[in-house]
């Protein structure tokens, strides 16, 4: 058998677990990795939580170091190289060690890009000032703890209210601090419609955070290199720390000579296959492109869960199977103190650009039954196709046992079951666990009447 | 339009939830529903809670009472009304009234039969002492609460290792009662295959339950009228109070003369559509069969989820509509203490039954991601048919946050899901919640390796 080479750019989820499946499926294949930072194969979704405290050391969301990698599986991570170009028309990547200060160009026989995603934020005034932190990887987590150990801020503002936004502003309230919420859309978590983003800021003020909504970002001041405050098109707003939850930009400007496909939006193009638009050329994870199985569109969306998934799917390739990505229904949950909150699917806004013809609703049920202790609120709202039924979409928020519920969801959606279907689901229920119609159910029910 | 007369018989979850439809649809319907004891739509599952105590009054487990279904809902509910036989020759119904000693025969356009179940007991000697329950109705429930206060128990053999028994274990346990198990089967939980049920023999003995497996009742001695020993066919065990858990039985003797055809086990057989053989007689809940989704086979199974969904199936074809209900995939769940059980599909005993080509695995995952504090063991067993890698059944079993992931495999197996499908799916992640690829993900991965 021929000998393959694979040079995987990036030793995050995507690109570990793309080398591993081809470690396992090919022995012969000689494999190497180069990874900008120190480390390998880490829960960056993990970050928030050190931040906090609760998870004790950064050890923790380490699952494979790089001499594990190099020792039980025989692949060859190389940390502190960064790849700054490739050639796909000779086959080979320039690469700078950190180390040295050296580069070289290495030959490859299969690539995969597996580079992931950066914090997105505009070149404003001051915008590289100390105290200004994404937390897209294990680097920028360990950098945000030590400006808090050295520093102790007092207050931060975190401009947007997303997701990071929000895990970041639990983690630096339960660390003390005053958290300000800078948000440009008009509600926070526009990933949900704002009518459920708007129970999301009710929780958010419950818990003592300010937010700003309808707010954009002007510049940053600085005093002593370190940011002082935050300008927006309203107001400043003084600070000790900025945390940047603007959102994720794939990491590819190093492909903006090569002939790989981007998107819009600087995402790789790829087929279901996870292959490029160049032969023997792969991509995976945050840096790549994905595919809305709800709009049936191209998706940009960086998470753990599809980077694994891409990451094996390119990965079975590479080593000769043939496995197809299907694509995503955009599910995501999110914890901010006792609050859950999780959304699949397409939202209103979604549906009006698509001009899909939808019902929707939303119904407030309990987490348990009613007369179970520690039974919770919880608000489903659901978006269903008016002609056919089908579910479109899905968002919930509520307390403990509310945000997992979301999956049966999530399932529905790849499997293109209508109200009726879920109504007819044999979920589980037990008075520990549930209404004896889930609240899913029960959204499902009242929606079918609106049809 | 023509006045109809509905006769429910059975005012718990099916009957009701069928009377209620019907109301919607046809304000002009006269609806009377015959109920033997004094209460209508209660929570039946929620009894154990009650005699717990976790629950303060039992009235908490009632939704509605009948005034409220008389004066809200124009639905006749007449309590302590028994019917005593069925006449589908002629269109009535023989009704025994308790309070005042009388019978009488009601006429009715449209009947439907939602009798419900009761605790199934062999008719052993003694098997009418006192101190001897079952806990299907609300009724029993009190008794047991009262009988409780009144002797004060020590210790207490539950007849049966299924969801009643365990959920009974816990409830006497919170009441600081010792319990003994006594099995039939061989392992507790039947509901679950062997090597899953030693898991939940090891948390209740964790509990300090004492269990006998592959053991039968054969009579019960009595000291005053009151239950003193349970004798076994290997021991005596000496007891304050025995609870039944051994299965339900539905209530139709009442038709053993009508032209009502049952099944094997005396459940009423009924169409899609909840129609028994006879025209304009319909069954739901405890007392009627179901379809297994999975086996495609004729089921029992009785559950407040089914009662309920049969239950407004049955009232919406009543009401003139056309609804179907598809049937079950056997999905359950329980807590016992600090553990929580769930599963779906088939068993390997039924794959042998019926002669599917499968293969199973085991895995242990965690519930949320490994670092995060809070995360605890969770042990998903799936089943697969070998050809073709489609879901065939699963079984969880795991501390907080366990239990409702069973939830998806409920929903992969009603939509014909595979393996790859599984491991495909778009289900929420976030460190409090899951670990990347959660439990049901790794479990369809590593049995995916095995086809």
């Amino acid at each position: 058998m021929k000998k393959n080479k694979l040079v995987v750019i990036g030793g995050d989820a995507a690109g570990m677990s793309a080398a591993s499946k081809v470690r396992r499926e090919q022995p012969d294949f000689e494999i190497i990795v180069f990874e900008k930072s120190e480390y390998t194969s880490y829960s960056a979704c993990g970050i928030p939580y050190f931040i906090s405290g609760e998870v004790e050391t950064i050890e923790e969301l380490i699952v494979r170091s790089p001499s594990e990698f190099i020792k039980k599986y025989n692949i060859k991570v190389q940390t502190l190289h960064e790849v700054l170009e490739v050639d796909t028309d000779n086959n080979k990547v320039l690469v700078h060690n950190y180390a040295d200060k050296t580069q070289f160009w290495e030959p490859y026989d299969q690539l995969l890009i597996a580079t992931g995603g950066k914090a997105f934020c505009p070149t404003v005034e001051n915008h590289t000032s100390d105290g200004i932190f994404g937390i897209q990887t294990l680097t920028s987590g360990i950098k945000v703890d030590a400006f808090i150990s050295k520093h102790q801020p007092k207050k931060a503002v975190i401009i947007g209210g997303g997701y990071i936004g929000l895990e970041m502003a639990e983690a630096l309230i339960l660390k003390g601090i005053k958290v300000t919420i800078v948000n440009r859309s008009k509600e926070v978590m526009n990933s949900l419609d704002p009518d459920m983003g708007k129970k999301v800021h009710d929780a958010l003020q419950n818990l003592g955070v300010t937010i700003y909504n309808s707010e954009s970002l002007s510049y940053f001041e600085e005093k002593d290199g370190i940011v002082s405050a935050v300008v927006t098109d309203k107001k400043t707003i003084k600070t000790d720390l900025v945390i940047l939850g603007m959102g994720t930009s794939p990491n590819t400007s190093f492909l903006a000579n090569s002939k790989i496909k981007l998107s819009e939006r600087k995402a790789i193009k790829v087929n279901r296959y996870q292959q490029t638009n160049v032969k023997n050329v792969w991509a995976a994870g945050d840096c790549a492109e994905t595919r809305n199985l709800v709009s049936k569109k191209p998706f940009y969306i960086a998470l753990g869960t599809v980077a694994n998934k891409t990451g094996l799917v390119a990965g079975t390739n590479i080593a000769g199977g043939n496995l197809k990505f299907p694509g995503v229904v955009a599910t995501a949950v999110c914890k901010i103190c006792v609050y859950e909150i999780a959304r699949t699917g397409l939202l209103e806004s979604e549906c009006k650009e698509y001009k899909i013809d939808y019902v929707t609703t939303i119904i407030r049920s309990k987490t348990r039954a009613g007369y179970f202790p520690g039974a919770k609120d919880i608000f489903v709202k659901l978006l269903a196709e008016k002609k056919t039924g089908k579910l479109l979409g899905g968002q919930l928020i509520g307390e403990e046992g509310a945000a997992k519920r979301i999956d049966v969801l999530a399932t529905a959606l790849s499997s293109n079951l209508t109200l009726q279907n879920i109504i007819d689901l044999d979920l589980s229920y037990a008075p520990p666990f549930s209404p004896v119609w889930d609240p899913v159910q029960t959204a499902a029910r009242k929606l079918i009447g609106m049809i």
